[in-house]
């Protein structure tokens, strides 16, 4: 353990920005067709080689002719001249104009020899080949004469213009088949750390796997910002196998980021490979989350070395990377998406490094935007989808009050702060009315916390059990709980009695949790009539402390055979298609924040909410 | 052409939207790979089916141990306990922990049995297999518990879920392979009109051929709305030909669009398809541009009929039909970017129908937005280009007058205004340094104009040839100017006074042009040696009044044997291989608005003149 790094020499952010505004990253020019064109950046200054029209074309339906033969005519004076022939757009005119003629010429057609002008067919009548004209023409009416558009020899686009619709229009004009373009910047991403397994694979949670998210969602971010990502085979821990795969990404890409373990001696081999292969410019930055961060130069691709955990690889790749991808790709640095808000609830710093706070938005009932801190903990991926955006807070910040205003630094200037927000139990039912709602956000922080969180203000709605937190009550279901056991209910487990009176090993659910306050009532009343107490009782239950996260996870510790029964609702059981012992039934409520009832998406879940019985309707132990 | 549709009853915008909102383009499900997932939109639900993670996890590189053996261990007072192993991040622990005891472990790895903490190892000391924990520890403490951050059975996303790299990170982290998401609306792409070739072909400007421009400009907007285009093979005005394409069509997408002819005869033919095979629910919308629109429904599909016009085509396109295949796919509506400013000069309406003006942007010196109407006819392709957004004008609205304010909807959130906007003669050696700067934009308006818009107050900088403008000259340069002749110089050209006296057709420029104002002054300079005058000698120049648009029109009328000489700069003579007959130099300048010169752009652009004669350097006939 004596040989690892403990990055004591941390680089402040604006170093790290210099080193890599440093890197050469210079991906080249390549030619695409015009079809694929769209998005790109002109590597090359275009040329028009040809006047566009290149010939004087009919702007209107109607009768090309000479100017002077319209001379003072009117609606009440008008004159007539003799239609000779007619013209049709993408064809040669085969006849010619002279004085008192005319030829029927459709719009975009070539104006025919001899013709100046054309008079729309809605200021002309006709009577076999004789046209009155009921106006009159300057030379040049009803003409869009060659190169009025764009004319041999104009500079048309710039080098560095960025192709859209309308660009790419211009060059279709222009009868380009092809279009040279800034190469998108190869980005090479290798994950490494022995525990780590791609989506699709099976993760042995007894072996300590989880799924490898940082290629999937750097890759993503790859993208966004201009570059095209490669996938590199997995690599763990070992140093020649590693080696191997970053030497290989250096000679294919621009830049190499590796990312994935969080493991301190997986991010050693990668400092060693560096080092002897390249040159590691910076190790460490003074910011949170992120410190681990590796810049360096190997055999002609730069290097960057993201930390392992979700949000903060995430977060350094948008913070410091992703501006130099955009810039090589010569994509314009998109329009900052700043909201400013107010905070709403104290937050403690102070540990001398800049922090990058995920931050989400809430508006309260008075349009006001609301932010809080997202602190999962970098570990946790879902840190990221609840949050919007990012606060900034300087390193020697040491709080930010609740009521400060503050910049949040949208994620992209898409992001919208959710239509509602509630927090509290999670629940199958409420599950199903947040699927009716467009971009509703809901936090599952169980019963308690939710009725808390509603009284400090924060949320729109809480969700709870029982008769826990107070508010404008939306709507109320029951919903049926008891134990899951496996198929036949082979230990015969008819109610919570058996659980401490027999051999019988509980999965549970963590004590935030509703279902869990449901089962622990009971419980107490168990110990009523035993005239014993809950705790004792409890203690009798194998498993009791085995509490679990979600709402299924005692239920599947029942299918994988690691518990004989678990704490569960009757709509799991029948989700998972396990045995069902009911225990009870339980009332859910939306309650609302009594001050955003008005509120626009508080409305819509009122609205979804009024129908709650059909929703519910086919969600096995509900009623509405 | 008594059979020609008039569209005498216009729909209203608002008709016509409430029509393209009730076609039918719902493309259904598909699944990608999570690679591929960025961008797209969430069809179902995801519920987690397993916890993330999915044991219990060491958040620091340290040691596992009970909590309880760190009682009141501090700096002063530290515990030792025994080592008795080490679990790595992705290995099953072959060790487990017992009081007293602990086992090194590093991040991620999982926690062994026994062990309840995770002390970090920056709070430990060893000695062999004695550590020694200077803190003391909580349950829990160093742990991230199983399920922690997606327990099973969460609703993780709900349906219609934007996918971004966030997104991504936490399907990975649920190991998700493939995904579900609402299939891209296939919007098929017919081009019409005999007088369209695609890009890359030969045009005929003797037989009134043009490149298609709708069919790729529209498929970039198709891709940027979320939809997937499919470009048809190109159909003439043929009615059995257009016919199979449009079924064609039809049966493989969601939406077909026709676009591409101007002329009434094809639209017509398009109206009789979709009369006869499906049904046209609307014809004509009172919106300008883009009057002719047709809204229909054929085997199956819905159908648009764009307009010829590539402005017209693209703002009905961007204005009626993108937010229907957004919708389609599920994308949400893109923040409205717009803009308030100032309208620059005074513009005229009152036609009776909404107009959809297309506006750029240009700042003024004190940051105020000016917006100026570009209007170059919907038949030009530039004035996509060099237009910043619309100004949408009531129908009933007569005027917008100098002053007044008007909001500007931008193409998209990411056009800003041009860094420095300038107007004037076009010159091979301004060019280059436009190429030098980023986001500038340039009107070759010529001289006269240049200098008229300058005094005006609109743009930022003139370029004008001799003295002609007034404001604050940043760099002057002068270049050589004369005719272009045949390679070898068959006719002996040697000055102006061959035009005049022998048989040589000239290819002229457009009065506008400074260029041609040299050419004049000359010509007039020859008159008053003759005695005569110049408009005498004009008459007596074969090709006099044959005006063109471009810098190279002239010399390309030369190369192609159109004329026998054309007046150019050296500068083109040279790029184009052909020789030269001097005449003279012309002097050109730039000029600044005066209440400009501090602004950004224009300071840019005059550090880059600054080295005007580096930029000019090796450009024939130039001289700084």
């Amino acid at each position: 353990m004596s040989d690892r790094k403990q990055f004591r020499d941390l680089a402040s952010p604006e170093e790290a920005r210099e080193v890599i505004d440093g890197l050469d990253l210079s991906p080249g020019v390549e030619r695409v067709d015009l079809d694929d064109a769209d998005g790109r950046v002109l590597a090359d200054r275009v040329d028009a080689r040809l006047d566009v029209p290149g010939f004087d074309r009919a702007k209107v339906d109607g009768y090309a002719l000479r100017a002077a033969d319209t001379f003072g005519a009117s609606e009440t004076d008008p004159v007539e001249v003799e239609c000779v022939g007619d013209i049709h757009a993408g064809s040669e005119p085969d006849v010619s104009v002279d004085e008192g003629t005319c030829a029927e010429i459709s719009t975009g057609a070539p104006v025919p020899p001899g013709a100046d002008a054309v008079v729309m067919v809605e200021r002309t009548a006709r009577d076999e080949d004789t046209v009155t004209v009921r106006t009159s023409l300057a030379p040049g009416d009803g003409v869009m004469v060659a190169g009025a558009d764009v004319a041999a020899g104009d500079r048309v686009l710039g080098p560095g213009t960025l192709l859209t619709s309308r660009e790419i229009g211009l060059l279709a004009a222009l009868g380009m088949e092809t279009v040279p373009v800034r190469a998108k910047p190869r980005v090479g991403i290798v994950s490494t750390g022995d525990e780590l397994v791609r989506p699709g694979g099976e993760v042995s949670h007894r072996a300590g796997q989880i799924y490898d998210v940082n290629s999937y969602s750097i890759a993503a971010a790859v993208r966004d910002a201009g570059g095209e990502p490669v996938l590199y085979p997995h690599a763990g821990d070992d140093y020649e196998e590693l080696e191997r795969v970053l030497r290989d990404a250096a000679d294919d890409c621009d830049l190499v980021l590796s990312s994935g373990s969080t493991s301190a001696s997986a991010v050693d081999v990668v400092y060693q490979v560096v080092e002897e292969r390249g040159d590691l410019l910076l190790h460490g930055v003074s910011v949170k989350p992120g410190k681990p961060m590796l810049l360096g130069e190997m055999g002609g691709s730069a290097y960057v070395g993201l930390p392992g955990y979700p949000v903060s690889a995430l977060t350094i790749f948008r913070t410091f990377v992703a501006p130099k991808i955009r810039d090589a790709a010569g994509l314009p640095e998109p329009r900052s998406a700043t909201v400013e808000g107010t905070m709403a609830v104290r937050e403690r710093y102070g540990e001398g490094r800049t922090r990058l706070m995920p931050a989400a938005l809430v508006e309260s009932g008075d349009g006001e935007t609301l932010v809080y801190p997202v602190d999962k903990g970098s570990g946790a991926t879902t840190s990221l989808v609840e949050a919007d955006g990012t606060v900034t807070v300087d390193a020697d910040t040491e709080y930010l009050d609740e009521g400060e205003t503050v910049e949040v630094e949208l994620f992209s200037p898409d992001v919208r702060p959710p239509s509602v927000f509630a927090v509290g139990e999670r629940d199958p039912g409420f599950d199903r009315v947040l699927d009716r709602l467009s971009n509703p956000r809901f936090l599952g922080l169980g019963s308690r916390e939710g009725a808390r969180r509603l009284r400090n203000g924060v949320p729109d709605v809480a969700v709870t059990t029982d008769n826990r937190g107070e508010g404008e009550e939306l709507a109320s279901w029951t919903r049926e709980w008891g134990l899951v056991v496996p198929a036949g209910n082979p230990l015969a487990v008819s109610g919570i009695a058996d659980l401490v009176d027999a051999d019988v090993t509980l999965s549970n659910r963590t004590g935030a949790s509703g279902l869990r306050d449901a089962f622990d009532d009971a419980l107490a009343e168990l110990a009523d009539e035993r005239d014993s107490n809950r705790r004792t009782l409890a203690e009798d239950i194998d498993g009791y402390e085995r509490e679990t996260k979600g709402t299924e996870s005692p239920a599947r510790a029942v299918l994988e055979g690691n518990a004989d029964a678990g704490l569960a609702l009757r709509a799991t059981a029948d989700r998972l298609g396990l045995e069902f012992v009911p225990l009870g039934e339980q009332t859910v409520r939306a309650l609302a924040n009594p001050e955003r009832v008005e509120k626009r998406g508080v409305k819509e879940l009122a609205d979804v909410l009024a129908d709650v019985e059909d929703v519910l309707a086919d969600l096995a132990g509900y009623e509405a």
